[in-house]
């Protein structure tokens, strides 16, 4: 039986990622987000979206680039902290301990502490409501050697990143290989149309 | 040390959801998408992206409506053929043993056997590249009574839903409890700016 929670953003799970700017003062800035995903392959692009209230909005808006950070579970504090404070009152990096790295390819800075670290080059800003779209080109992706696996890919297992629940407002555990993608599905018979 | 993986979609971790649609004749058809995300709190919006050349593309661009269908751990196989497949030569929801209901808000149909299911309209298709954004409103979301924890919230650890890695290529498990977001990071002393 299902229940109707309603015209909600309430859907699982959603990515927890930290986008670092520069602030008007050239100061290293860094926001969490969990509204956000891959949207496109060729170019490759990834999506985020904020709110104009944010601090980092003017700065996207400005500079036109943004690094998205995904952090492992070692660093959920750092990233639920990135979302509670603000960069108008805090310097987060200097709060948190972290280590600002001017991006190579884009106007923006990364966390040299976190694992996986997109360089983004904004190509569309949406307005959709109270939430701004930012479509990124994605131009260069980095990992920690450390957490490479087969295929110098990277390895959900090795790089541990978690997931946001809405509603639940919640972080949870992302990990542990179920089964290989456009394979384990093979199994079902065609039942061919007419 | 950092390595270059280039430009590429790698980021971790992706969604996997079911994207449910009338084809021309009225057959519910389904595709399992993960580049896709949240995009908007207000209203409620969701983004998936697909390829022009899908069997989907055509119809959600006629009827402007589409489910996002979250798949439960049990329903992984199921969901991989969903990307596998094609609605031109298979009649996926018979091949799976699914059903198929007509949404209650939207002109597309959900998948009764899976736990989570949102309803939406789309308000915006944006052309980015090799794939096509379509921004849906989310008018409805329908979740499993047995998936309902706290304040009558979907709850991850009873719904488990799944995740992709771009790359790997494969799915992992979404849950465990880590902590409460908009909480945790709350211990980090604040570096004011002077």
């Amino acid at each position: 039986m299902k229940h109707s929670c309603g015209a909600r953003v309430l859907v699982l799970p959603a990515p927890v990622w930290c986008i670092g700017t520069y602030d008007d003062g050239g100061v290293p800035n860094v926001m969490t987000v969990a509204w956000g995903g891959i949207c496109c392959s060729e170019p490759p692009c990834v999506t985020v979206s904020m709110r104009k209230a944010t601090y980092t909005y003017d700065f996207l808006m400005a500079r036109q680039a943004y690094t998205v950070n995904v952090p492992s579970v070692r660093f959920m504090k750092e990233a639920d902290f990135f979302g509670i404070a603000t960069g108008r009152e805090v310097n987060k990096f200097e709060a948190a301990g972290l280590t600002p790295v001017k991006g190579e390819f884009v106007d923006a800075p990364y966390i040299q502490e976190f694992p996986m670290i997109l360089e983004c080059k904004v190509i569309h800003v949406h307005e959709i409501g109270l939430h701004t779209q930012f479509i990124g080109e994605i131009l260069d992706v980095k990992v920690d050697e450390s957490c490479l696996g087969e295929k110098g890919m990277p390895d959900m297992d090795l790089l541990q990143p978690f997931v946001f629940a809405p509603g639940f407002r919640a972080y949870y555990k992302a990990g542990g290989l179920l089964g290989r993608a456009f394979s384990i599905g093979r199994s079902f018979g065609k039942s061919k149309k007419e």
